[in-house]
């Protein structure tokens, strides 16, 4: 296997655009990966692009991969289009890398793009639905905030995690948010504003819930051995890894245990163990989220995020910043784009372009989605690891 | 890289089956595809799903794959939902092919889903529509009839092909339907039936385009070194290649470059040439379709598929059988499943296991789906090439 490196990465700011299409956020993204990569768009050699809910939302239901990279004079290549709900975008990385890696591309796009928001707002509810079982879910009402409201009150009851911790995540990742230009939201939220702000789920509140979102993110890759040719400072990819839910019972509900298995996949494969990990963007889609994420892939010890909240360990400036591009919560959810997006985030913290917001001393980040919900596990989880190259 | 065998394949009839679902068609083709191969489900340890309208056929948008292998037992494993319109079945083998060729993976189960029947039958128009540019093609009308008979026209200008030679492709196909259980359609059509049919875009009338269906197939791949221990008569996967369009004025509508440039690629991973091929199933979504394919990937000349359908070259026991399962025509078209479908057909063939439709001798098969459509050119092709083993 080769290693591979990140050369390029691009994004768009995520937010409401009811005036943007899936071609036209697509191609702020693709290109600006180009440009940031300096590579020719006719050097690259094959594309994996992510896409969830388009053809409910859009009518884009197949081919969204050759139709918007043509917009960018990508064509005749090999593209395949790749979902995995929240993983979407993760997963679309890890094809690519896996392609690479095995010898049989030496460059790639990975583009990951959605469209939420629409004139029927019904529409993106029952899309979204779809990321569960919709034969069995859905016919007992098990929708994703109840899912993790029920995790939140066991969490609760088992370790003795607090409202207001929870609602720390929110805080925290929102602080972020605003020094992040891509972020959807820039706005400041008070531990009183998150606890006092419309209930959705009990104890969840509409403050500790990712929203809906449009946007497009996309990285170029390319074999590390060639990549010399591009950049003396590479960003690389030690390792993806990934793994669905198991749906037992026996599971205990206050673990992520998709994660750990998923993560242990990526840190046999990079040689590198939580303990090494500077920072993390993990899928934080509600506040309860990140502290089955963290823990479950070893980066805090079971139970013990709710004191890490409490002394500040997980802000940027403290021992494992986590979420320091505002996560899901400040950053927005555009559910294709986010695994892309998270990537985008780690290198630019890795190059020490992160801005207000840098992690200093940054050598290492994981990259973390989980995606759908079936029998009360989730789905998919897929956790990269990327480290500064040469 | 690795050789990759197929250890077991499995399919549903394609028919009208308002009462199946997704979970209850996958159900059924993944344990033929498990009970052929003869492996422990367990011992699975990738996924590679493909389903191309379930999100608008049945709400489930997204984590199809998952949903659906849990249902057979096969949980915890990674599963990739793949998604290349007609060619999505074929995009999931490949997947699954370079996952194992590249040794990330010894077994791998590759499953191609389809629900394409709906109380609603406009949701289903809608949702194939979706495999073209829906912002380009839709709004001038350029649907996939309409395109094809273009290039049928064009066709019958150029090479002087007749409506009767057009038309036999139909009639060839439905008759080796005839002898495939599985297939939607057992229905011998005369060359008069054929041309006498409603038209639908002239020349192109409703016995020369393929039907909507219901159905599953899956394939189970294992690493050809890990394969002796299942059989001692395994068929190899040759290799796999993909293009996508190149959406240029120049290109001539009367030859498929597309299929042209996806058939050089896998001719030159599998070391095996056009005349090297003993039968091939091709994409013919609509007669005319057949032309383009055979030719562009140079089964047959340039022109030379007229001469060779009066000559019955292309049926059972002519110089190079095309479609002997029956084909999009008349086997059926559930879309993501159609591509695995065909791989099922060519380890039947090479078996020597086709029955009634063997072509005798079978040593090396191809097989090759295109997908969707966008500025007038196909989206995608991808094309495979199994052989005996051993």
């Amino acid at each position: 296997m080769r290693d591979v490196a990140v050369l390029g990465v691009g994004m768009t700011k995520f937010g409401k655009f009811m005036d943007r299409s899936l071609k036209d956020l697509s191609r702020e993204a693709c290109w600006q990966a180009i440009k940031d990569a300096g590579v020719n768009p006719k050097h690259i050699q094959t594309g994996y692009v992510a896409n969830a809910i388009g053809g409910v939302i859009t009518g884009q239901t197949m081919v969204t991969g050759e139709v918007v990279l043509r917009e960018v004079g990508i064509v005749g290549i090999p593209v395949v289009n790749c979902e995995n709900a929240c993983s979407s975008g993760s997963t679309a990385l890890r094809e690519a890398w896996m392609a690479i890696a095995a010898g049989f591309y030496d460059t790639a796009i990975v583009l990951g793009v959605e469209k939420e928001y629409a004139q029927n707002t019904q529409k993106t509810v029952e899309a979204i639905a779809g990321a569960g079982d919709v034969e069995l879910e859905l016919s007992v009402g098990v929708n994703f905030p109840a899912h993790w409201a029920l995790r939140a009150a066991k969490r609760m009851e088992v370790y003795g995690t607090t409202r207001e911790q929870l609602a720390k995540v929110s805080v925290k990742n929102h602080h972020n948010g605003c020094f992040n230009p891509r972020a959807q939201y820039h706005k400041e939220c008070s531990l009183e504003q998150v606890l006092s702000s419309r209930m959705v789920a009990t104890p969840m509140t509409q403050l500790q819930c990712s929203a809906i979102g449009d946007g497009a993110a996309a990285v170029i890759l390319c074999a590390a051995d060639k990549a010399r040719q591009y950049t003396t400072k590479p960003i690389l990819i030690a390792g993806v890894g990934m793994a669905t839910g198991v749906y037992t019972d026996e599971r205990p509900i206050t673990f992520g245990d998709m994660e750990q298995r998923s993560g242990q996949v990526v840190y046999d494969i990079a040689g590198i163990g939580p303990e090494d990990v500077d920072f993390a963007e993990v899928h934080d889609c509600f506040t309860i989220a990140e502290f089955m994420r963290v823990e479950g892939l070893g980066l805090f010890k079971p139970g013990e995020y709710d004191y890490a909240l409490d002394h500040g360990e997980s802000e940027i400036g403290g021992r494992l910043p986590i979420n320091p591009s505002g996560g899901l919560l400040a950053k927005g959810h555009p559910i294709a784009a986010t695994g892309v997006a998270q990537i985008c985030e780690l290198v630019w913290q890795l190059r020490g372009q992160a801005g207000d917001r840098q992690v200093e001393g940054a050598r290492v980040g994981l990259a973390h989605c989980s995606g759908g919900g079936i029998a009360g596990d989730g789905a998919v989880s897929v956790v990269s690891i990327l480290k500064k190259g040469y």
